[in-house]
């Protein structure tokens, strides 16, 4: 970056640390986990145009960029405690930095959180974050820890009001894409760009789910892809979801079928967390979403290793979409 | 990035973890610092253009990326531990990433630290490695740390014949320019390229100045900026640099005073580190370089908060030439 980096920098991104031993401005920062805690680390890197638009405002690009890299915290069941940024930009644009700030800073309080370092250059417009998070040594949430027979849940906002419910992300990119078929009458536009713009981590219930979910993963590659994930690491399980069962918002049921399993199962950028459990935590597993001011709703079981994930209608036939197999996602 | 991206990274990227509890693969990597130790981090991101030339063979990319970062941790006095690398590619190019790969692993491997996780996507080449290392509560050299009265310290490689001498990596720059009135008669061009594309940092020489220098520095973005980031942080000291006495191959040798000086003074990608300590420790202070299989060289002194930071002649006189303040260096 050109002129006035260290400047800019230091007007809008650096605070005083309340809680790590150094921050920003020396050549590391220092992070001091309690004892017996394990520090959990997550790196997202976005891209304009892939990740985001470059109509996006600022302020929700920062949430953004935090809540992406928070989600996998969240999965993990851990407590955030700081975060990295290095950023590469195309210009110094300072009234724009200044509200990239704020979305990262209103985000970052909400968790409790604070920037302890980074990096600035000139370049196309790329953010990188880097998360730090602490969970007791053996009590993080893993992808390879689900067992045949367990639910399969899925978590959503705790009403219908809310944003961001599953699909809905993919949904809005759909109608900025122009794509033919999908329904705006009647749609809350603002509100759909909101569940793509500001998804919400799940922090509060990932740390809830610790020594109860067998396992967890955020969804960010669309449903499907990201229990593949989970299947593979647990020793090729398989898995029946109940489409019936998938919680669709009113913006997602307004379109037709086809479209609506798209959105659902092979959405992305949702950042909901996608986790199993004992049958016999089924009550448990509802009132500690409750408490997190989640909802979560069980969408299937888990199979034995060697079978199939499927896809499955009310009488339990799978579905003949291409969503009965999720071998086509793994690679987004 | 498009199809393929989990069995690349499969592929040239993942690699068994020998000592972090959980390597790539799930949402989080999960990292253990020893009891009693805190974790140093820090992010750097390189950018085709600014940090490095299209032309640069993917191996030495690799290398710098891993290196510029494991010489912050050199800085701080951390050992190292591990990584994570977020990576835009703007095409899936296999024997480019499998090279690049190669680069990064064979210097992670002579620091035994491990991969631990990342992100992949389409876009404008870009690298973003945070590293994490570890350092005793209380023992890290910081900027904040140095005194008036300190001896002023800048390391080198062992021997001549080495590359990577302070300033060399600046003038391959100004060759690649062009910049009329560079001497390149006799002068090894693959030498001075490696200089700049394979700085080597100084971890060994960071680890054996704890509790030895008081305040210590990468030299990134040129020594005269960067001592200036010391001196402010640690209540405005002064200095006094004797241009005589810094380290100089004969590749700056053969250029005219000036371009020597800036390349010396302002030169950037040096990654050597610029410490300070008590001059009754200077025996010590050879002798723990000499070890850590690299060199030193005094080249001043720091002086009294208030006092200017000057380059000055043999007679002990500033030199009237820009690099005499550091304040236009601030911003580069």
């Amino acid at each position: 970056m050109a002129l006035g980096e260290f400047d800019l920098i230091a007007r809008h991104f650096t605070r005083p640390v309340r809680r790590s031993p150094l921050g920003v401005g020396d050549d590391c920062a220092l992070i001091a986990p309690a004892a017996g805690m394990q520090l959990a680390v997550s790196s997202d890197m976005l891209v304009e145009g892939r990740h985001f638009l470059s109509t996006v405002a600022p302020e929700r690009l920062g949430h953004k960029a935090l809540a992406v890299n928070l989600s996998d915290l969240a999965a993990c069941g851990a407590r955030p405690l700081a975060y990295t940024l290095a950023l590469s930009l195309p210009r110094a644009d300072e009234a724009w930095l200044a509200t990239l700030a704020s979305g990262l800073h209103a985000l970052a309080d909400r968790h409790d959180i604070e920037l302890v370092g980074g990096d600035t250059t000139a370049g196309p417009l790329n953010l990188c974050i880097t998360v730090f998070g602490e969970v007791p040594a053996g009590d993080a949430l893993l992808r390879s820890g689900a067992r045949a027979g367990d639910d399969l849940w899925i978590s959503h906002p705790a009403t219908p009001d809310e944003p961001g419910w599953l699909g809905e992300a993919r949904l809005m990119l759909e109608i900025f894409r122009g794509t033919p078929g999908v329904r705006t009458e009647g749609l809350d536009l603002d509100r759909l760009r909101l569940a793509m713009e500001c998804p919400q981590p799940r922090v509060a219930l990932g740390l809830a789910l610790r020594g109860v979910a067998r396992s967890a993963i955020d969804v960010s590659d669309g449903l499907l892809g990201d229990l593949g994930h989970v299947l593979r690491r647990s020793g090729g399980l398989g898995a029946r979801i109940e489409a019936a069962a998938l919680p669709r918002s009113a913006a997602i049921l307004r379109q037709h079928e086809a479209l609506q399993l798209e959105c659902l199962l092979a959405g992305g950028d949702d950042y909901e967390l996608l986790f199993s459990a004992d049958p016999a935590d089924r009550d448990t597993v509802s009132a500690l979403a409750a408490r997190a001011g989640c909802g979560v709703t069980r969408i299937g079981a888990l199979g034995a290793a060697g079978t199939p994930l499927e896809v499955v209608d009310a009488d339990g036939r799978p579905l003949a979409t291409a969503w009965a197999s999720f071998d086509h996602f793994l690679s987004r």
